[in-house]
Order: C-alpha cells, then sequence, then structure tokens
C-alpha cells in the first residue's frame, strides 16, 4: 500500500487566507508530484501601517512517494 | 437555565474557507433549530493538479436544546 | 535590544475572516504604535436564521515597546 | 463487548460549576439510556453588572450503546 | 459540495486495538451509511488481575450526509 | 462591528472555585467596562498543613471596546 | 535551592469539586510532608440514574524534597 | 471515597504495542495493587537496521490507594 | 555532537497499526540512513462496506545527518 | 485575597535565553509594580548568516493588582 | 525487554536554566538508579525586586526499572 | 510573496541549551540557503552518572525557497 510524506510550508499573500494556502500549494507542485492533501497549521501574518501587510499560512502537505523519490 | 448541545460537521467548498463554513451551517440548519454559535476545529483540504480542489472545514455548531429534543 | 508586548483582541465581521482580522487591528492601532505581527488563536462566529451573522477570530497582536510605554 | 458513545453537552447554572454539570447530566438523561461517564472540557461563562450571570460547563457525556441505539 | 458529520465512539476489545477499532465501525455501520474515515483520539483500557482485560479506543467517525438525514 | 479585548487575571479563594471566579470578576470590573464573558484557563492552589489554602483560578475576561478605550 | 517532586493523585467526591480536592490532598499529606501546591488536570466523573454518583479530580501535587526522601 | 494514584511507566515490546503495554502492566502489578486503568500517552520506538526493534509506549496506570501505602 | 533531522511520512495498512509502521520504516530506509527513531503522532484510517480499509499512522522519523548530507 | 495579573512579553537577546527573560522582566518591571513569577510560553529565534541573531522567548509575567491599578 | 518509570521533578536554580535541571538530576539521581533521559516539561520562575530571582524547570526523568525496585 | 519551508532538526551538545540549537542552526546552514527563523519545538536529554550527558533540542528551522530549489 501506499506510503506519503509530509512537509510543511508557509505561504504568503497580501490579499487572503485562501490566497496564501494556493501560493503554497502552486510552489510545491513545482517540484513535488501526487500532491494528495493539506492541513492549516497555524494562522498568522505581518502588520504595517495599522493594517495587514502579509498573510502567513502554515500549512504541511502530504503527498503520495513514489518508488524513485528520495526523501 | 438553557442547555446546548454540540455537534462535528465538516462543510467542503471549492471556493473559500467562509463558504465551507456557510455550507456545514446550512446544512445543520435543515434539520437543527436554535443554532447558537459555531467554532472551527481544523482546516484543511484536498489537492488536484496542482492546486486546491476542495477546502474542508471541521466546526461544532453549538444549538439550545428544546424540551422535546432527542439527543 | 527590543521588547514586545502582545495583547488580546477579538475582531468581527458580517463578511469575512479576513475583514474579522484587519477590523482587529484597525482597532488596535488606534492607540498602539510599533505594531509587527498577529497570530490567529481562535476562529468561531454568531448564527442567526442558519446563517453566519458574525465571524469572529481571536488574534494576539505583537508590538515593540517604546520606552515611556506603561505595559 | 460494549460500545460507547459520547455527546458534548453544555450545561448552565447562576449558581455553581457543579449545578452547571448536573443540568446537563439530568438533561442527557432524559433521551439517553446507560450514561456512563462525563468528562469537563471546557468552563466558561457570561458576565453581567460586574458579577458571573451563568457558569457554562462544556461536557462530554459517554454512554453504552444499546442493540436498537440509532447512532 | 459535501458535507460531513463526526461522531465520537469507543470501541472495546479484549484483544487488540485493532479489535477494538474494528468493534466501534461496525456498530457504527449498522445505523449509519457513508462512513468514510475514523481519527483515533484517546487509547485506554481497564485492567484486572495485573492484565489489560479490555482495550478502550476512543474514535470519532466521519460520514457523508444525505439529503434526508437529520443531525 | 464590536471589537473585543481579553485579559488574563488570576482569582484567589480559600473557599471555592466559583468565589476565585467571582472575585477575579469583581476586580476587572472596577476599572474595565462592557465585561462580557470569562473562560477558565487553568485552576490551581496553595497548600498548607495538609490542606487547600487557596484556589487559584486563572481565567480569561472579555470585554467590548468603546472608541475611547486605549489597549 | 530546593528540588520539588509532582505526583499525580486523583480524589473523589459525592459533593462537589472542592470537596474532590480536599479528599486527594488529604490523601497524599498522610505520607508526604512539605506539600506546597496542585493543579487540577482533569475533570470527570461516573454517572448513576442520570445523576452525577462521584466527581473525580485529577491534580498534580508539588512537594519540597528532604535530604533524606527517596524518590 | 476512594482516592487513586497515577504513575506513568513505559512498556517496550519488539512484537506489538499490545505487548509493550501487557509488559508495562505486569511489572507495574509486582508492586502495585489494585491496578484500575491505563491510559496511552505516547507511542514512539527505536529503529536497527531498517525495522522497527522496539516499540515503546509510555502509560500512566492509576490505582486504587489502600490506607496503608505511602505515595 | 550528531545533529538529527525528523521527517514526517504516513503508512499505511489493511492489516494493523504495526504493519503500517513497518511500511513506513521500510520505505524510509530506502533513501535515508542511521534511522534511529520514531514517534506516532496521529493514527487514523480510512471505511469501506463498514470496516476499516486503510489504517494510518503518522510517523515521524529520526536519523543522524552525516557530513554530507543534504537536508 | 489577592487578585494578579498576567501580561505576555517577549524578551530577545544575542546571548542566551536567560538573557532574553531577563530583559523582558527588566523592561516588565519599570512600568509594574509586585511581579511575582512568570512562564515560558515559547522559545524561538531569528537567523542571519548561519548564527542564532537573536533569541526570542516569549513569556507570561503574573503581578499582584493594587487597589489603585487600573487593569 | 526493559520496562521504564518517569517521575516528575523540579529543579531550581537562581542562575541558568541548566543548572535548574542539573540540579533536579543530581537529587534524582541520589536514591534512583539508571537514569536514562529527561524531557523539560515547563519552564518557570519566581521574581523579586525586578529579576529573575530563581528559575524552575519542570522535568520527567526516565529510568530502567530492576527485578527488585518497587514503584 | 515568498513562500517558506520549515524543517524539524535536533541540536545536540554537552554544554548548554544555546549550543545545541546553534549546531543545529550551523549544520543547516551548511546545505540550505536564506535561513529565516527557528522555533523550539522540544527539549531533552541523555543522562548518564547522575549528570546530564548531552541536551537535546528538536528545532523548526524556516526558510525562504529560491526559485531553483527542490523541496
Amino acid at each position: 500500500m501506499a506510503v506519503y510524506k509530509k512537509v510543511q510550508i508557509v505561504g504568503t499573500s497580501g490579499e487572503s487566507l485562501e490566497d496564501a494556502i494556493q501560493k503554497a500549494i502552486a510552489r510545491a507542485s513545482k517540484t513535488l508530484r501526487n500532491l494528495g492533501w493539506f492541513e492549516v497549521k497555524e494562522i498568522r501574518g505581518a502588520l504595517a501601517e495599522g493594517r495587514v501587510k502579509e498573510y502567513q499560512v502554515v500549512i504541511e502537505v502530504g503527498f503520495r512517494l513514489e518508488d524513485a523519490d528520495s526523501l
């Protein structure tokens, strides 16, 4: 049966929480295959001039390992 | 004084976290009365083709029990 | 080196999670200077008529203390 | 061997923590049989005029399922 | 999109952790449809005569709600 | 919409948990307005001569901010 | 400087949470000296006939070690 | 009413999680009476040559104190 | 002195929790050297036809870094 | 009996964890009286050029409220 | 295979966190054999005159049980 | 905007907590660029002859991903 790996990534966005998540996923998909699911671990952000400058969403991304993948 | 019950529901949406929450609340309101509040317990999602396919938000919904309600 | 303080604030919004966060930050920035970051501690909300009436986002806001600031 | 179910209930009382717990148990026992144990998950309350107006105790109640019980 | 519900069940077994989980799932499947996944929340047990008399595994079972299901 | 602040206070009492909570609330209400709710975060106490000398209940008190309030 | 040890004890009472705590402390003081403080770790209880039969309060008791004490 | 004590023990086994638990309970029962229940706190293990060499299960064992027991 | 790295892997099995752990370890040992220990972080599974179809055990695997290892 | 307040402060230091804690305490003592205890909530830091540039220790500081103190 | 026990000890020091840990270990080694490892559970301290008077580090100490050891 | 990755590393030292952290950071910086921050997740250690033989500090190290980095 399958074995999966999870890696922890932080997406950032000036727009929204969903955009921060999508940015993290998009980056992960550039070098990882078989992305299956994500889990939000932490939501935080940077402030400037009394406003949210950047949402930072820490996620764990799970993906199925293929035979040739190194860990 | 009032007694409340909490049930755990998972809303899903391809759009946003808020939409996933609203979908869970809308479904709960079909068979439960006196919905009072919700608490987000977990945020996760499914991935496909390097993008978020579905946001999954696990919430607890609290509602006031009426005399005739079974638990 | 700098010393920071963190305070816990609850922003509310009928619109979105981001709007609730922004409302909390905007209010904090009225009387606090040097706001640096925020951390989301809890997401919940009030329900009415089978819909989300109000998102409530509990955040901690961190800011750098100046010499003259009282704690 | 037995299988049990746990449900989450919030008892309230203007008097005491124990009274809030008892109110939740009493309400649960109206429609559930074989109540076995409870676990306190959260203690909170509402305030009015500088005093505790209502203790709110969130408990999980465990009970043994009988063959005919629906979940 | 789908909405899911999670219920908390305790399976018991004198044999093994897996057997306790299977007993809880088997009981849940008698009255719930569309069971999708489970999550182990707690592992404990009763002792007698210096041995494990009963493993008790607390799980949350998730299932997809159909239109006609009451919550 | 409203913005709230939460502060962390420790009430003490030689009598009961409820009394320790009430003492904390009473003290908070002397200088804070619009107290809305409290959450118990920790229960502990001091011992002397083999008895509880003092219950210590750590609570978070939430209150609505008015326009003129400094944080 | 002093070194302390903490042991975990469960007090029970049919009356109240405070009584369960006091019973645990009283029992501990029979064989332990220099009891200093306690921390509540868990509150639960047994049910019978639709009522709380017994409050069970899990506490950690801290005490200062004397030179001759074995651990 | 009864007072209980809980001690933390780590059982190990090359075979299974259940065997590690049983080994811990068997050892505890050699010098403790009235063992009542256990709770799994942590599951880990040692690896060697690309395989699990030893399962390590950290449990808390609860037992009823008799009058003559020292703590 | 040594420096270690921990990676998060999910083993799956239709048979048992131990088999899911062993599958994850076996896969990790294909591309990682010096595996030293594992910690179970989460136990869950997939259901089908009223039975456990697959146990999923999330573990963290720790291994000693050699000089030439990239992180 | 006494009522205490806890505030959350972040001390920083390029030297050590203890120095970061002392810096936070020293700053707090400039405007708060009756400081009684602290609790470490989080340890983190900033990196630069492959070294720790700054330790950041988040602590909660507890102090006894006097009659005239505003919260 | 071996069985281990864990006990909870609080070391104190006016100097440093490491010194508080060492003091707790040194005290434990006076009456316990086969000490194997420790885990830090909590870091706190007492304050006096605007400075740290005493670091208090709560640790769990694990040691291998010998056949003759009572628990 | 930037995307970050976090990896979990365990530094060890016979000297101090800070030294264990520095050793982990130094090792990470040999093969990772753009190291930004660390978070302490766990503090433990090995004992020998009644003394701390080795401090083990589990940290998460965050670093900004460059376009060419594989995950």
